[in-house]
């Protein structure tokens, strides 16, 4: 019997807003795989502490590279290419061997998850099933306390990577609006946000429905930005009886 | 001791899907409220099946008007201010006389919610906390096999009752979709689509994560579009090593 590898989401930190199906799945696992940077215990580890039955065979999986080499260097590609193909022969390798094996993804898998990564390399050579979960950008907009969404809304999504002439359109053309990977990026986010008009309608939720979450007016920031859990959003103001 | 309105999300419908502190929350419910239009069951409802406990008080919240007067028509509005001002009347004065109501939500509450008009009219007078879930859009990508975004795409999620043009335009601006609200809609959703550049690539999914769930290439589809459980998506195909 070939067991089954779960891409198994586990939202936006709090471990009350895990599926009924993902907390079923970790609280049962007999292996766990996760993404981690060397030296750190990993965001997606962390989220589960206290859940994992006794004698599971934990599988940390540590990028080779995070920061120190440019995404648009070719090597980059070659490093992460030739890292996602070493874990993931390890985890068909488990599952031919007859082993379920629990990837523990934050956020939603299919959503800019690093779960796509090994789906990819795996679906086809042994069952896969990806349980979906609460986006990180959810608990953003409920910890803001205001509907991010009415009546016929446009919402778009955007990273604060894109150049600032991008930022600026797309910040524009949209009612509601959300912006992740805001770090290194926050100046030039900040002005993109100025020249599109919604500076003053934006809300910065840092570490959303963990202990540490805060909520403030982006134009009211005093602090520095927490460079990965971070997420601007605009609220829409659309149509309401 | 004053009571606690609950705005519950039930995720996209399969039960497993609950986050945990829905599934208690419901499980343990004493006055559950759901939205449901006049003569039916009622979506929410639904979902929940066998999963409230006995004794339970239900409190289904009727739409006096559906789609029988057009949005626009100023009675619309009328009609349904009066309605929510009578329904939260209620879940104040329940709460008032210390009672917790869990108001069933489909979907993610602050998502395109019904649950936002109640909300915005009893926050300020009671206790009000919010569950958020699975969206819908999550688990019609999730039932696609693909992940909706990759690295730096841009996701766009739009309404099907934009005009032609709007739609087209928001269409073409963005790398991962996601058109909801399409029923009545479909033929013109289509075109804009072409005219877009996406046609070829958009999947239909109905009734995702539910029993009768469906997915297929809209360029394949023959039969008719079930109008409230469908949901277009195409992916985006973003960077990836």
């Amino acid at each position: 019997m070939t067991g089954t590898i779960y891409g198994v989401g586990l939202g936006p930190g709090d471990q009350d807003l895990m599926s009924v199906k993902s907390d079923r799945l970790i609280r049962n696992a007999k292996h766990v795989a996760f993404f981690r940077k060397a030296g750190r215990k990993g965001q997606a580890r962390q989220i589960v502490n206290g859940m994992l039955p006794e004698g599971v065979i934990e599988f940390p999986m540590e990028y080779p590279v995070t920061t120190e080499i440019p995404l648009d260097d070719p090597r980059y590609n070659e490093i992460l290419s030739a890292f996602y193909a070493e874990v993931t022969d390890h985890l068909i390798s488990l599952a031919q061997s007859g082993e379920d094996v629990v990837v523990l993804c934050e956020g939603d898998p299919f959503f800019y998850g690093s779960f796509m990564h090994i789906y990819t390399r795996v679906k086809d050579h042994v069952p896969t099933v990806v349980v979906p979960a609460i986006t990180g950008m959810s608990g953003a907009w409920t910890a803001t306390g205001a509907p991010i969404t009415w009546g016929d809304d446009v919402l778009t999504v955007v990273m604060g990577t894109h150049s600032e002439e991008m930022l600026t359109k797309h910040i524009r053309d949209t009612d509601a609006l959300v912006i992740m990977k805001i770090g290194t990026n926050f100046d030039k986010v900040v002005r993109a946000l100025k020249a599109g008009g919604k500076y003053d309608a934006a809300h910065l939720v840092q570490f959303a429905t963990m202990e540490k979450q805060t909520v403030c007016k982006l134009s009211e920031m005093t602090e520095k930005v927490t460079p990965y859990f971070s997420i601007i959003v605009v609220h829409g103001q659309g149509r309401r009886p």
